[in-house]
């Protein structure tokens, strides 16, 4: 299995405290020795580095550590590969194009039957089961919605629908981008935490850092975090449900919807 | 006016010596301040590094030239901005799927009317009439050419018709790249060197470096590369005419098309 790590912000943040954590258990900590990327969106504007290489020893990655890049979105993946070989082709995140907009997206998870999944606009680069699902999951959104919508109610539903019809594959937890709202979708696993003022301190669980938020942020910074399994160890994620999308815009949560048998709560 | 740099090569090659010249120009030897970028192919797969910032001082470009990336397709652009403000969406090379390939892209130029191009499938991320230029340029190919096609010639030809028309705009110096094949399109101004055995020295322009080919290379490697203006002093670059269009494969140029003024040559 992989690990996600997401980020929405209303300031531009870097992510270099969160992801020092993260990349550790690419091939440090953790078994995800297959390869990483890291996606961010960037005043209108997208870039995404990727890696074929255990996280934990690349240079690339030590660049973005060092290197802050801020950001409203994150998306950032380490592979420990099931289906499709290690190769810069099968390195999330994967992106695509649509209505002038870079969408990004990371699958953790596997899914069956997924080569009977219709392509149409889109179609994949490398062999994976994560981006044959995302060209679908992209394509039937740009048939529904050949243009961007003012009703972003219907769009979310659609996308919760289409991430429900993935998770009837097996499992499929996800971060999704637009450069306007980060989409996480948590089919077995995902937490996330919502830091503000007052800014406490952090403590990562696989390394050995301690920050303390309030000497690096403004009292309005709203900066939320999504993660496979919680990078910190004196904080308090929260664990999102089988079925559950959630929406976030600048640091915070705007839409909400869950699985059909469960109540659907959107604000 | 911005520079361009490609490489096409039969073995996995590092550009790092060409780059080191190359982004120097950026706010270095040239007034190239206004963001850069590079991209590989590797094994099928595709990445690039993108900076709205001067490459001479770009931690992520110092990278580059440390961290040598093998590949058989290179394509890099430093920017000096015309048309579009600074921004990472406005940097080049831009990036868009078809037929299941990563293409890439990169132009110098500048061009009138460009806004009338009309777009079909791929829309512009930033405001660049380069970006606007590439959308509607592979917009036409898709719309001709939904599927891949085993006539490579009709293909090609489509590509050189699609350039003349963007020469006929203003100025179109091109590199497009599909992972197989290198184009690269004069309109102004692009030269180009093959380096094969036997391997000599070679001597940068922009910087005080001198390489010897012979002690990294193998007896059968072909490595061409195409720059705006030649990279070394002691060389013999080849410049390109107007209009011409070479298709580059494994460091050879395996299709030659002139303007249809001039005979028309290909292999």
């Amino acid at each position: 299995m992989c690990e996600l790590l997401g980020m929405s912000a209303n300031v531009p943040t870097d992510i270099c405290f969160s992801f020092t954590g993260f990349l550790n258990r690419g091939g440090g900590t953790g078994p995800h020795r297959d390869g990483w990327g890291i996606a961010f969106y960037e005043e209108g504007g997208y870039r995404d580095f990727r890696d074929p290489h255990p996280s934990v020893r690349s240079p690339i990655a030590r660049l973005i550590c060092d290197y802050p890049i801020k950001s409203h979105i994150v998306i950032s993946h380490i592979r420990q590969a099931n289906v499709g070989k290690v190769t810069l082709a099968n390195t999330h995140p994967f992106t695509r194009e649509m209505w002038g907009r870079p969408w990004c997206y990371a699958h953790n998870g596997q899914l069956s039957g997924w080569e009977a999944l219709p392509l149409s606009f889109y179609r994949p680069v490398g062999s994976t089961d994560s981006e044959h699902a995302f060209c679908w999951l992209m394509g039937e959104l740009r048939q529904r919605f050949p243009d961007p919508v003012d009703d972003c109610q219907r769009l979310w539903q659609t996308v919760h629908s289409l991430c429900e019809r993935l998770r009837s594959l097996g499992v499929f937890n996800l971060l999704l981008a637009d450069g306007q709202y980060l989409y996480t979708y948590c089919s077995t696993k995902l937490a996330h935490i919502t830091r503000k003022a007052p800014f406490g301190e952090a403590n990562l669980s696989d390394a050995e850092v301690l920050v303390n938020f309030a000497e690096h942020t403004t009292p309005n910074d709203v900066v939320s975090v999504v993660a496979t399994e919680p990078l910190t160890d004196n904080e308090s994620w929260v664990r999102m449900l089988p079925g559950e999308l959630l929406v976030w815009h600048d640091g915070h949560i705007v839409a909400r919807y869950l699985a059909p048998d469960a109540e659907v709560v959107s604000s």
